[in-house]
């Protein structure tokens, strides 16, 4: 029962893969014996102590079933209904989330700023806060600013980057929230730890993805504003994102952290796409449209090349014409870049 | 790692239980090779399949994290914002959600009525469908009545009770919705079809409930009404409630109907009930508040027994002063509920 | 172009009058010249003044277009979205503003409580505070509570009633909200300062009503509470409750409180409603339902009488089987009502 | 009680202006005798009847207190809580209403498009839709398209851009709403008929100005697709939208199109924008941004001259840096242009 031909080539999603085997073993490990419901087990305890380890700093661990909802409910929450959140045009909490964060905050208003290969510049955000016009009762009134490390684009913010954009929700007394949907690629490319990469650049709540990188359905909400943690605890429940069998999820999250297991499987991911980057580029009238840094590419070329890469099987998303995007996942191989590249440049031949 | 010492009994919630081994089996099973994400999956065509036959009529089929999720969203689809919804004033919508109807759908009106043995009665529900002041800007209109089958207090609706209750429904040109967080105990209860206590008897959405009942975490929305499919979709997805990887959502509960896996586990936590409520009932000075119909059994006792029971480390939930909710579950035996008698009869002694 | 021919006679609604002349004269008076918008005119600024003059303590006034509006609005600024709301079970909000509280609040919960002669009383607001499980975050939490006075049924809460409930209120760390569609008839009713019915009792909030009472189309919200004047000010402005050309709010209710005219005419109409009361007490089977003290009547009577009123071309309106609710107003004549006497005493011959 | 010195010139904004004599004696001829609430009075059956007249087709008129209100309330009606709205991105209901369109709408997106002179270009809105992702649940759906008439530049859309954008809407199955806060000045800039503007060319749904242009407190929404009838009336009723005394709003709204009251009022107050920019564009160094078309002119100006206008007690708007709004009233005079004009020569002398 599996959807993709076994001799088929997919660069369509990190979200294909299967659970990482460590992963599938902690869950197998976890069904044992009874444990207390909606996060009142230990292992939802051991979860905050070892994501407080691993962020060097005291946190709250919320696991939530999706991306979306970590997204949405952590802005909510740090959004007024009146309030203002500035982000990237091209941010996912903008153009794919159907508007729940508008819905989950009662009528926030997105901010959306324009900005090289999907990071939002510190300039920018700096120059529409100056434009917000405080105080002033019919203007969306300035909340947050939210990044995404990785950006859609696959592209990854820099350690002073991001602090700037703290330091500017820091002067602006907003807060400042990162999707990290892609966090475990972004720190395997930073080569930095998760605290640097965080709270100590000025990171309030963070959107702490696992799906894409082995998991098989949890990412989570952590908490460094311990202000948040409260009425995010309701706005979750209510919003039906609390597990009764809280277990299941802190166990996954626990073996996707420990001794590592997340950025070896990042890594992994990482090396493939930077791999597939480098030999696409070599490749006459074939482009990368922005820098590989993550686990992802996106490739600029002939249309009737497209096509052929489609008609031999090869799954991949489009994007705008011209412009196909490749995922790479932590279970895929460095022969299935080598058997994609030389396709390209049998379709480019 | 448990949080309940291997001697202790616990009666606290059928959310304590582990996963059933045939459903972890059906995830590890799953966990081979790729799979399209979002639902586009050949598990999830399946799951519309299998469950297809077990309804004995065409369903679409949601996965949600939670029945909090399936409640929520299946309400909001059914109610416009300026909706009025019948349920018992006991409901789980009503008292244990947070306000999440009332949050998804906009602000629509959850409409308690009193009833015995949390029960909607038929005649309840006309009644206040005849006040309605329909067409009148300033009230809120009716657009749907939701029962929980089996209800909060662990009662189940008769066939004819549901009849009624959906033909009221439908000559007052509202949904019908059924909270079956417990539905497996439920159907094991009356022993009848799926069909036979749900569409056929005008139920228009369900809340399907896996988890209380062996599942890992995974709930779902079974849709009779066809035109609610698409509007719930894309509730679901900007409500964080659309897995990526749904694969693992839909095995779950392709293993729990597969073979009446569902209605084996609820008929042992049924019948554990049915022991526990009969041998209690004998007891001098211990009383059923209402009758033992599924899983649950709520016991009025002194309360310096109810203290002893706790002392004794025996885990369950006090409701009002003097009352106990004991809730059995598939993975329980009847040694325990011997155990845990003898011990009442002890502390009643 | 009226809609009532001059022989008949209106107990409809207090909102079928026109406009007293002392506002309808401000209203010309303050058109002339220029006036800045939003609120910053000079009238708003005396606006203010003027109330916090009338409340003995520095209030912000902000004028709505209707009660509902106060009242939602108000209340959406006291409650969070997982909020708990406390009032009486019949109360306006719960019953005829078309789920407002719920939709502005994003959700919050109505606990709606039973009460003699549709008054909240303190005991069973007490022990409704008591159920309320704060901490637990599936349950909605306490955030305010709401009566109005007058109440809907036309009685009034005495002062030490009032007060009860604001202990109440603070002790449990909750906000004190007061509709007052109809405070200038409760004000008449008991002889009292404004300031000793409102703040001086606990009260954060209060719808004040003046539309009802002389005015043209506006009432307020008096905010006692500075926190709740900030974010009610953007709440009020993206819910289309900001008037551009404010100053014509703020004359009509300059105008209703200048020298005590809304006291005037709010006695008018409860010496017309108590001269009601008391004649058709008197009829041998008319029957007063609730004891009249402020502008409004229920009365029960034989339907066949009912149906004779209406017949004879009186406006009143029906609640339940046999029971009427007739409501006086500042313009109204005691000739009028000797007529409607004479009336009933005819039709229960 | 006027904050403007009688020596001061004004163009801050038509809110200033107070109401316009025809309008306050409608008010006045209103106040007698009782009439039905809530709009089921005759000046409510007439005011459908007039605009029914005005527009030459059957339409259902809702007055409302502000344009915040008529541009929310209606977009909420038109667009699911998951749909898209396109609007220019300088909409004042993208800039300037708090998110009310996001708030009343229970999380729609507003995609905010680039456009000269602040017009939606039809191209770029055909565009907008191609890229809409129909169908694909995690993106907001096409449901509306939203037009400022005039614009917020005070630009006026041609007959043909109307229909054009018209017959995009209708091609896309999306429904089309005119923001119309200075309708009567585009109405009087064209020469056309209310209906050639409006439903003639697509429109479907319209917020109707009329404070700015001589009512005291009222706009409209004008409905000319009839399922948007009832939906919309119970928003309005639970917004607080809803007038109890409605025969106010009604009066001012028939007074205000009776003989063309609304025409002449709005020609007045272009021909002062019109001299106005005719005469500050011959003015070296001073340069119009966008063509005068309605009342309102947006003038570029040196720093140090905008300094000394200020400085002289002029009242206007500032824009972005060496830009400001000029708005001309209903009852402003020839000699107050002149003289502004003198002013402005001067100080750039």
């Amino acid at each position: 029962m599996n959807d993709h031909p076994a001799v088929s080539l997919s660069f369509r999603s990190d979200n294909v893969a299967p659970v990482a085997p460590e992963i599938m073993r902690a869950l197998e490990a976890a069904n044992h014996g009874l444990a207390a419901s909606y996060g009142d087990d230990e292992y939802s305890a051991l979860l905050n102590r070892k994501f407080s380890d691993l962020f060097e700093t005291e946190v709250t661990v919320f696991p939530v079933s999706t991306g979306t909802a970590a997204n949405a409910l952590s802005l909510a929450t740090c959004a007024r209904p009146y309030g203002a959140i500035y982000c990237h045009e091209d941010a996912h909490i903008n153009t794919s989330e159907g508007g729940a964060t508008e819905a989950f905050s009662g009528g926030a208003k997105l901010i959306a700023l324009a900005g090289a290969h999907d990071k939002l510049e510190p300039a920018t955000l700096a120059a529409a806060l100056r434009r917000a016009d405080r105080g002033v009762t019919n203007r969306s009134q300035p909340d947050a600013v939210s990044i995404a490390q990785a950006s859609e684009l696959g592209t990854v913010y820099a350690l002073e980057e991001i602090a700037a954009i703290g330091a500017i929700a820091r002067d602006a007394g907003i807060r400042f929230h990162m999707d990290g949907a892609r966090l475990a690629n972004a720190l395997a490319a930073l080569g930095c730890s998760a605290s640097e990469m965080t709270w100590r650049r000025g990171v309030d709540i963070l959107s702490f993805g696992a799906t894409k990188n082995g998991a098989m359905g949890t990412d989570a909400i952590v908490v460094f504003d311990r202000e948040l943690v409260e009425p995010l605890s309701y706005r979750l429940r209510r919003a039906g994102q609390t597990w009764s069998k809280m277990r299941f999820a802190a166990a996954q999250l626990i073996a996707y952290v420990e001794n590592g297991l997340f950025l070896r499987l990042a890594s992994r991911a990482n090396e493939l796409a930077s791999r597939l980057g480098r030999e696409l580029a070599a490749i006459p009238d074939v482009r990368l449209i922005a820098p590989v840094e993550a686990n992802l590419a996106f490739v600029a070329m002939p249309e009737p090349a497209i096509e052929a890469l489609a008609a031999a099987g090869v799954r991949f998303a489009r994007r705008s014409s011209g412009v196909i995007r490749l995922v790479t996942r932590f279970d895929g191989t460095p022969a299935e870049v080598d058997q994609f590249v030389a396709l390209v440049r049998r379709v480019m031949g």
